[in-house]
């Protein structure tokens, strides 16, 4: 329904392969090739409109970055974004969460970031959430042993039911914050929804977990 | 300190040993012989004024509850309370949290309520908090395999600080709330701290974690 807001959207992408990888089955398992580097590799899910991944290629060089994004209408905003910065350590992705194990290899990601994923409050759509168990099982699969998902949100209900997703799926929570804004955290960077929401007096919600090795999970003093 | 407020606390308290077990190092083992049943038995740790406890046996007469306390002049006023409502299912016990594993047999009890813990926020104070790791070992030996921790607090410093702890440990979160007092939690049960900061505005957090045994701690899709 969006691409009619934006018919244009789908041949821009097109057009700047450097920026949004044309052909991301054959990236599997090249994508340190890819950057021309052996740096960690952090992906957005649901990047939106690239704010957040695009500010934090700018802020750090020493790690590549790549946003995932299902709608082809919001991420040409992104893209638009990532030919202004230019930055070489910043790739998009237009495609679905749910295949990113078609586009990474086992292993190839250091870090997933979940920023303000859709919350679907209704318990018939919590499968669809991203912090879902099959979407746990995908960024297990991909990130690299001890891997990490950074994840915020706005919505209350949402960040409640991740808090228990999380947990249940075996992932150990190093870090939560109940009030982002007003935490001792440095150098958060803002996505377009978190302007938006925290502009309209909301708290913002953050948290950080590990998946753990077998060996590391069942010895509880680590 | 607090003594010299209630001189007659520690008299009354003796005079009262159907409710304030008087020697508790005799009762491991024993508790249900002392309730004269078997059904589950609960404690709250830091029982305060007593509130809670008092409110929770009145609800639920086939669980049996026992509200340990340090001081003797927080303390008696909860006997003054199981005084009023004189129920068998109700035990005070004025020790200190740090001992319990010489008043309780390893699995002897079914579930541990910790409310409005002092939040110690000083760093180098994290291990008097009674979700500190040595607190979190001291209730895991005293209770049942799949034991649970049912944990409230306004404060969030100490709220978050304790999802971290309990992940770290090893236990798994069940439940999560954010807003208690507006969630669809039933059947809560206020103590006196919760109407107090409540009534100020405050938010009350509340979580339900569980100990699991080794195998399910290592099936994930458990
Ligand atoms: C609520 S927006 C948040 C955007 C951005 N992260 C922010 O904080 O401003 C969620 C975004 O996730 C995208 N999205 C939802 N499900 C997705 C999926 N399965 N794969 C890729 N993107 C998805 C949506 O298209 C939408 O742009
Ligand atoms: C902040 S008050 C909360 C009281 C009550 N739970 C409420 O919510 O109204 C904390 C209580 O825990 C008690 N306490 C603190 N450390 C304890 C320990 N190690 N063993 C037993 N009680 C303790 C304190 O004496 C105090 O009464």
């Amino acid at each position: 329904m969006r691409m009619r807001n934006k018919p244009w959207a789908i041949d821009f992408i097109a057009d700047h392969p450097q920026f949004v990888i044309s052909n991301p089955t054959e990236a599997k398992g090249k994508w340190h090739e890819i950057f021309g580097n052996s740096h960690p590799i952090h992906i957005e899910v649901g990047t939106g409109k690239g704010q957040f991944i695009t500010g934090m290629a700018g802020q750090n060089d020493s790690i590549n970055y790549i946003g995932i994004e299902l709608s082809e209408s919001i991420i040409v905003t992104a893209l638009q974004k990532a030919i202004e910065v230019d930055l070489p350590n910043l790739k998009l992705l237009n495609v679905n969460a749910e295949k990113l194990t078609e586009y990474f290899e086992d292993g190839e990601i250091d870090r997933v970031y979940l920023n303000f994923s859709d919350p679907w409050p209704k318990p018939r759509h919590a499968k669809r959430r991203l912090t879902f168990k099959t979407f746990l099982s995908i960024y297990e699969r991909i990130l690299v042993d001890g891997g990490e998902i950074h994840f915020k949100t706005d919505n209350q209900g949402l960040f409640e039911y991740s808090l228990t997703s999380f947990s249940e799926y075996g992932l150990r929570l190093q870090y939560v914050s109940l009030d982002l804004h007003n935490s001792k955290f440095e150098g958060n960077i803002m996505t377009e929804y978190e302007e938006k929401f925290s502009g309209l007096g909301q708290r913002i919600y953050r948290s950080e977990v590990k998946f753990l090795n077998e060996k590391l999970r069942t010895n509880k003093w680590f």
